[in-house]
């Protein structure tokens, strides 16, 4: 039996996600047990107990007890922990705005992308890569406001619920740019964008924890074979 | 210029997510102009100032502060106003867990059920109809766990976020019913749903909100024969 304060991640190297929670449990200076989940070829019996509902990573162990989807664990941490700066803000409409931006993040700029990965069409890729684009050029106007009020990050002039959310696909944007040819963040369209990108990855809490993009382009395409295999034994 | 108190709701009398909000608003007694949006014919001025992302019901204008995303606008509602019962739980994991639900439900059924009124194809929408019941099949099982504690609701004693996302889709769910001649939740397999469904409905602060579900078909089939025009046109 866990003793109640033992933190687990159920996590992957590669993974966004997981990337949300290490990013948040570095900020409160949390210790826990790092656990890699083999996603690729088998799930762990811990992790299917943990999340049986949709059986994917990451999952945060507090003791006995899971919490599932990353964005609901970074507000768990922010709201269990004030062992270091608040990941959301201490206003209620400037807390529902985060949550409107991280939403959007998750909605439109994710969906994008996975299906910019997992395309096979050129056309049909080059549409979903345009789509992304409009998401960073939204992106880029919401973060000029903070900019013209001298502040550095989404969440004001530390690392918050957005920055986060955002931050964690920043490698894998790499991914996609490398994998296509097709810069994506640039600094004539994007100069906020990216200043904060920079900003971000160095950032103490932030630092080491950004997977290389060379080893994600390896995995994406183990993941990408792994997939047609499946739909072509279908 | 509106008083920094005065609430205005952009929504529209058929929409699940608008309900969601007016729930919200009845738990804490506030008083709100309710302003129907014609959004199958053309969206107002202050919706597309308001929403410019999404450009979608609802938004509550608190003052002249929008709030977007119907889950993101109760939780608003909840940490501003405590002239009402709590609406999230107290308890830092028990509030993880009411997103959790919540989440699953816009997720996983809201969007099923979207797929299974659009979708022609019969079989395809055959498929869609069995996600749904999947999915009520995994609400009966998590709310049997609050029957077993001998409680009523989601949230426990009183209506609580889970409560207000999933009821807010049941007109939804009997208009699938009807137009596809197929009971969905249904005494046998799902005893707690069934009671639940019906506490929810006379609840005093959904009772009255609830559209009927012979006006919401007629919408219902306007609407597709729009989208059917528009995706014609193309």
């Amino acid at each position: 039996m866990a003793s109640s304060n033992h933190l687990k991640l159920l996590g992957g190297w590669f993974s966004p996600f997981a990337l949300r929670v290490k990013i948040a449990l570095s900020i409160k200076s949390l210790v826990y047990e790092d656990i890699e989940e083999d996603t690729l070829n088998s799930k762990s019996q811990l992790l299917l107990q943990s999340n049986p509902v949709h059986k994917k990573i990451p999952v945060l162990l507090h003791g006995d007890k899971p919490i599932c989807e990353s964005r609901i664990i970074v507000e768990y941490i922010d709201e269990v922990w004030n062992s270091g700066p608040s990941i959301l803000p201490s206003d209620a409409y400037d807390r529902a705005m985060a949550r409107f931006w991280a939403a959007y993040i998750d909605d439109k700029l994710c969906v994008a992308m996975r299906h910019a990965l997992r395309e096979e069409d050129e056309q049909a890729r080059k549409a979903y890569l345009e789509e992304i684009e409009d998401s960073l050029a939204t992106m880029e106007g919401e973060l000029q406001k903070r900019c013209r009020e001298g502040k550095g990050y989404f969440g004001g002039e530390e690392i918050g619920l957005v920055d986060i959310t955002f931050g964690s696909l920043l490698c894998w944007v790499s991914v996609l740019e490398t994998m296509n040819g097709r810069k994506m963040i640039v600094e004539e369209k994007h100069p906020c964008l990216v200043k904060w990108a920079e900003r971000f990855e160095f950032d103490p809490n932030v630092k080491g924890l950004i997977p290389e993009t060379e080893k994600l382009i390896e995995f994406a395409k183990a993941l990408l074979m792994m997939l047609k295999a499946a739909a072509a034994a279908k």
